[in-house]
């Protein structure tokens, strides 16, 4: 793993590396050092490492839970190259949406077949940031693609220990979530124009964790509540850092 | 509005009222006076005003919040005498539960009857509470027979500015709930036994308010998880206290 540039403001320490062909961004607490808990950040599609959201939240994961947080680009997504096959598929994606057919399936297989991808991708750059001393326990917070590849994720990496998913649905997703036993805060918005709501009804159900709470919102896919982000903190404050 | 005893312990004064056949307690902080932030806390089917749940909540309302909180009994319930008809409805519910029979519909029609009764009674009491200087925005906590009286209850009381919903369901509570356009933080057990699922999506999905949040989580009715008091604190202090 490659650390490239860092640079830091308002108390966070932003830190950009490359591990192979990924391109990934770790933040930490500038005034701050030694293992502390790793939020893991798995960005929407068409969204990158660095999109505003992802910022947003890495930020305040750092200044308000005194954790480290990291993400990477997925393959087609931010500083990585698109495909043929990736064009074809904004392209009639945006078709569809502009039809006003529903685009569900369609984002299900394409995304189901980033996630192979991104699975191995994130446990390379997981096994290198551990590696580099970046975090003691890890959690993940992904919502859309974000859960599409986080889902598969967790239930084959017993170092994450509590995850916030959301925005998601699907048979195959239901398979994969059925086998996560850890924590998990599921978000799900109640007019969500690409995830029909009885899929992410049936895939919170789908987790086989004990603990696991979801949080429905009114309101279209991107319009998950900032308060939402609040309760994310707090989430993972409770189930990754001590009773202290 | 008459104040019989009082008492402190724990930081919280507890003072209990009564207000012609309405028997109450008004909980605020020992050692902070002035107006603050009222909840008023509609109590289970079988519980009372001082049952250990009301209790419980009502303490952490004051010591984490910095409100004051009120509950009453409802009619049959704690101090209030029973009529013959709630002692053959608690039979008939007891025997239903006992032979695996559904208790939703008859639980409806009998929390309908009492919300009716409930209703005047919360309006005077808050009126007489009010006037007796104990609080500034009023909010509202209550859950099965609480939601039953409390939905009502807000509908037509401009006075309650945010509530705390859930653990109930049904056409008629679902019409009322569309009349609300107050924050509504909407609690739901995905395996509750006394309201089926769909009854309390519906519920829900009703509410006329923009700013909604259901809470799902695994468990049976009685089941909802300690950390859903710390989320209601927080929706409170975010609906009910200024920006300071």
């Amino acid at each position: 793993m490659q650390f490239t540039t860092q640079l830091s403001a308002d108390g966070v320490t932003e830190r950009h590396f490359r591990l192979g062909e990924v391109p990934g961004v770790l933040w930490s607490p500038a005034a701050a050092s030694g293992p502390r808990p790793l939020i893991l950040i798995g960005h929407g599609g068409s969204q990158h490492k660095t999109a505003p959201s992802v910022l947003g939240r890495a930020r305040r994961f750092v200044t308000a839970g005194g954790f480290a947080a990291a993400a990477i680009d997925a393959p087609g997504h931010g500083d990585r190259p698109k495909t043929a096959a990736d064009e074809e598929f904004i392209a009639s994606i945006r078709a569809r949406m502009a039809a006003g057919e529903p685009v569900a399936d369609v984002l299900d297989g394409h995304h189901a077949a980033l996630a192979e991808q991104v699975v191995p991708e994130w446990r390379a750059v997981l096994d290198a940031l551990l590696a580099a001393g970046a975090g003691g326990p890890v959690g993940y917070w992904g919502v859309s693609l974000g859960s599409m590849t986080g889902i598969p994720l967790a239930g084959g990496e017993p170092r994450i220990k509590a995850a916030v998913f959301g925005l998601a649905g699907g048979p195959a997703l239901a398979h994969a979530a059925s086998r996560l036993t850890i924590p998990v805060e599921f978000l799900l918005q109640w007019d969500d124009e690409l995830v029909p709501r009885d899929r992410g009804l049936a895939l919170f159900g789908a987790f086989g964790s004990a603990q696991k709470t979801l949080h429905a919102n009114p309101g279209r896919h991107r319009e998950v509540p900032a308060f939402e982000l609040d309760s994310s903190v707090r989430f993972f404050v409770r189930h990754l850092t001590g009773p202290d």
